[in-house]
């Protein structure tokens, strides 16, 4: 499944830089359009399946937010970058899921794209592309399919609460970057749970390669979430420290705590690393633990019964003479010093500690 | 629990940014106000249980430390921001228990994270954030909790030892802080007991998964204290560095020492680090080497006995005509056999140093 | 072979710098040259086996782009050389299959040096050398052999399609580093399966050393990948940031995207390369869980076994007096000892989770 | 031991910043006070046991290098400092041996700390603290108990020898610490002695934890060398790089040197710590191979005796009709076939390499 | 041996700086001079046996190249000193074969520091100790011992091929360390060779603690190589980068080009110390295979022949009423009941692989 490997697999080589080509898998998802339109007073909120109904919306004073799900129907993206003259480049980048996380400055306006990052009802991480135009009144959202993080900004615009409505377009792209870095403390901590989940089992279950199994496929996520995450870092920096005049000093001191939450993000992904890679070590010395807890059984009635057996080999043997088979108490005496023997050998071993 | 994770778990993603809210787990405990107010001359010491009260000491001309301590009464943080103008993204700093140290510098005022560090009744670490704001002639404290390492300072306050009652505000923060930092100190010397605690371990006790386990947790712990020290190394260089009218020159001399101190404390916890990630090998070594003990001694009692044992089968066998059975020593020329085997292996095993 | 180990191994010690050799293994192809000669309105294509007919091409006006195929002809790239001007050591660098990814910056011309990686037939990983000098109106290409990941380009310029014919031979030189690069993905998704499926194996089959060998020749393989790629994050970087005046600003922007794709490649690199790495772990994991089962079952065998065969070995000594094989159902009564025995054990073994 | 721990562990927090208060643990001895006095013509040597005494040697024209023997003697740093006005916090850090290296840089003087190390007569590493004050026509040293690396230097002023005698204050701050630095090398050789006893250890004794404990001390040994050496690097650097008035540029070359002194232990330190880092490897191999060859002496023994004593067994049976018993030459065709089957395996194991 | 420590072992401390003194294992060689001395148009070539009379060829115009083998003749390079005016620092670096590889620049001159590398016929690394003078029209070359990697130099100085006697002492010096890094390929070559060798060992051979102990020589040596060669970047990028009126702008690209070398060297030999390193894992389960192999043979064998010892076990006891030895097929029975339970077990074994 593209969705499993670590590799930007489905860029498809060979095309025209600039080409729109979806490269996700979700490509059967319909195209949905929302539109916020705000300022301080009044706000308006509509669902609309054609692009070009947006721009009316766009081209007004009000900040206006226009939340695009469906990157797979290209064509809707190309209209909006002939809108809005964007580069072609940028309009290929929105489509390509493959797109790391990254800030590109252009006059009169911003691109941003970020990865909104969940597990799946499988419990399997899932990635999604999603990227941000930010022009002087309006932010223009791209995600792969529906459902996503933004439900308490939504609420804010509409009720008002908080700053969002009385501030211009920056503000709410840092709003919507914010929801997305925010979710990702949830799966921090889901992530956290996991390998807990995981050290318990070293304990508990007998060794099997299904927990190295798993090992192995934490190791994966949490790299395949550090790729996703620690690019923004660079890119929320640089739009903090950014002259770029759609960025407003007032906004500035938010990214900057923005940025206080990715670093957040990310030391914590950094421990769960080295935690994930002492796991195996941890399975290691288990295992090995295991395995001379079995050696010692064998050996203590090895080592015991062994001996024993060859005594009773002894007077087993059929020569003609042997002269303790005739004692009367020979049997007994045998008996007797077998049963010291086994007492003697439990002693020492239990001198050794391994009983 | 959620002071056992390493992950910012309580963040309550989808709050409006700068909204005050604790997220810590001591949110029993009172809210509790003392204020230190002092010149070269004269000090006053009060405590309060209204924040209201407070204000009044810190807006005359002396030096004030205003300590507050119980940060989940966020109604009290919010009122001491409206009072000093503070921007809300500090007021949920204040609050939030998983901002990491941090130094913010606004106009009028000096914002400061950074995290208490001790082990309680029953061993474990505990993290106690704390943050302080600095003013023109005041400081305010923010602890989550009763109890800190402030005593010291308290007296030198109250005797008027030290440069403390004739030196500015800026000195005051410093003091605090490096008294926090001088308890880590503390902390990384019972850390390092502990370490020497599990190396003997290693050695005495019979390998179980209850060390691999202790050593787990060391690791975590190393790496949940690093977290809370190592972003202080900036913190301090930046106030250090900073030409912030607040912070006069005779202080930075002071600063500059604080920075060695964390430095020093950085790379302590490094050591112990690596000596933590080397507990690992250790034991894997201890183990394999009790293997081999058991392994040496089964091989030993088998390669012996086992030998032997076929022998006496030998001469057990019903065979109608078996000629040694016949002889009149043959049992007792066996038993030469027998034991000149039996010495001629362990001088075997003698040579090979497996004995 | 030459192309197995990592060292620059057939570089000839004792040269003057700047004298032209080959140094790969593809000694025996013939010289091919293929020309390119474009402008927005018209394009000429021609295959030539002489270089000097090529020079009246470049000298026009329009774009040309001289692709020549087969280094080992060094007669041929030092008429190049003296035709253009080039500096010796570009020439020796040009047919120096050992150098490294590159970029000089010259008076009236650029020189990029890069890797084209592909797996042959055999699966095994090749490296070809490759580099481009760029000038006014020109492209010259050098390969080591026929056979190449421009088709793409080619048909670009033939059909027109995309912005290759209008722009001008710096964004040519881009479109051929940007074919390059792409066909990394192409690599990097291939190194993957071969990942997934050497994970496989390690569960599937009975360990052998074949998979040591495997994963360390995968270990090599990356190394070599890494090496081939990463300096091509300066050489891009580089000339995006380079104000030589045969870079115009319009290209720049391409190039900054080049450079993502780039920082992409290197990423995904670098967490196989963890993988890989990983690999060895969980081998010596699955090996000691095979190890475990092994001598669980010789423990258990031989736990139960041996002290059952002690029992029947102490009935079979040949004692005057033993009194148990006198009664009548003694026979009977110690195979009932003897089951209870076994059921004792497997329950003991059961317990203890080994069964 | 307060000496065996890396932990800054004596420090004493809650104090005045700048208390002068000994961290070390060789508070017994006396206080012992050196004086030198010298120009390009004469010199004067004097042991005194006041400090005041000094005092007018150091403020007359010629260079003086005071030695302080014995930091525990606190009172007498305290006279010092009130005498040349130095820096309170710089008095702590003189006694304060849990100081790392650094390098102050006052208005009218230097101040550098630094460690001599050497292994006592126990072979344990000691770390001595070390401090001077550099003024304009003085040397202060601070050392903790008698016993030096300086004799050299000694002897260089007393017959002048060298450059030392027509050099500034400057030149001498350089030759001692340059002698601090020359004794590194010696305790670099000694520690690489003592590594390769250890891997030969490795080979030859049969394995024990001890070797584990060894190298587990070796590595905090080796943490603990670099932690004193590595700050020395950017101490000698800054000094070197500093405009300071009392650094002169003839000195500068000398100082650039003892840099690469520098640098060179500290490469020499991190080899020797990569070195002992492998050697928890190689002994991991050294004890599986030697558990190898364990398993195989008794899978050879176990596998050859145990089917031979199946067989005689089964001719030790009591079965009324066993056509075998009664064959006049059965019991010599039965030792004929053991004698073949234990030539076979012992072949078989030949063959797999196990003899 | 010195040779063998990575230490830097001899080096006497205690003496003045500036003392010359050779501190390598080649102190018993002659003392030998080569004087080159050439412009445009001419030559000369001489050997001489007394510095002096190298002087006089120098002082005139054209470039001379003196060479002086025989660096334990520290009189000579005094001497040398004192004509040139040479810094004393100077001198004791040529003597000390302890110094790593470095650049020194003066008014007037500069000077160079690089090691020599090969293996010698024992197959031991040897590290030679080489330093450059460069001066306006002369290069001074120092070397411990006869022998070096100058020849193709010297063949280009006498019959002017390349471009060495058309340009200045700069461009010598240039030609001179191009020879000794392009030697480093050789070297790098041949260690490659030892890696691909050991590796072949580790699957054919019976493991064995050679092997171990030839991984950790490994390691040390390439330690060592990195040592001698990693400096050397910052030395010809300094030397590149320098603005000294010695260094001419077209030599400046030469150094561009070495510098381009040496960072290859020092790839390759940072991906052979990756695969020395992963050497030691690929030995452990090698290791940990043959172990495995060497337990399922007993463990097969013993789990057969143990429960089929048994049975006869029971039937060669002596109870007075056994029913099933009174039954005339019970030997064959037995027997027929032996096999099924041995092609049982064989079949068990098959199905878990084990054979």
């Amino acid at each position: 499944m593209a969705n499993n490997t670590v590799s930007p697999a489905n860029k498809q080589s060979g095309l025209v830089p600039g080409t729109v080509v979806y490269t996700g898998n979700k490509s059967s998802g319909d195209l949905f359009i929302e539109v916020f339109d705000y300022d301080k007073d009044s706000f308006e909120e509509k669902e609309l399946n054609k692009i070009e109904e947006a721009f009316s919306y766009a081209d007004t004073e009000p900040v206006t937010w226009i939340n695009v799900n469906g990157i797979n129907h290209t064509e809707a993206i190309e209209k909006i970058g002939d809108h809005y003259e964007l580069h072609p480049l940028i309009l290929e980048d929105i489509a390509n899921t493959q797109q790391r996380p990254k800030i590109d400055e252009y006059e009169g306006y911003l691109f941003v794209v970020l990865k909104m990052l969940y597990f799946n009802k499988e419990g399997e991480l899932e990635i999604e592309h999603i990227s941000f135009v930010l022009g002087p009144n309006y932010v223009i959202s791209f995600q792969e399919a529906d459902g996503d993080v933004f439900d308490a900004i939504r609420n804010r615009i509409r009720t008002g609460k908080g700053r969002v409505r009385t501030m211009g377009s920056d503000y709410l792209l840092y709003a919507l970057m914010d929801a997305v870095v925010d979710n990702y403390f949830n799966l921090i901590e889901a992530m956290g749970e996991k390998i807990e989940e995981l050290e318990d089992d070293l304990f508990e279950e007998k060794p099997n390669d299904d927990i190295t199994y798993d090992i192995q496929s934490q190791k994966r996520e949490i790299l395949k979430i550090r790729r996703a995450v620690f690019p923004l870092r660079e890119v929320v920096n640089r739009i903090e420290k950014s002259d770029h005049p759609l960025i407003t000093d007032k906004t500035q001191f938010y990214l900057r705590d923005l940025y206080d939450h990715i670093i957040q993000v990310s030391e914590s992904i950094d421990i769960y690393r080295e935690m994930i890679w002492g796991l195996m070590d941890m399975y290691m010395t288990t295992i090995s633990n295991k395995m001379n807890e079995v050696m010692k059984v064998l050996t203590i009635i090895a080592s015991i019964f062994i001996p024993l057996t060859f005594l009773a080999g002894i007077y087993g043997m059929n020569f003609e003479y042997i002269p303790e088979l005739k004692y009367k108490h020979g049997y007994f005496v045998l008996w007797g010093l077998m049963i010291v023997i086994f007492f003697g050998l439990l002693y020492y071993f239990k001198r050794k500690k391994w009983l």
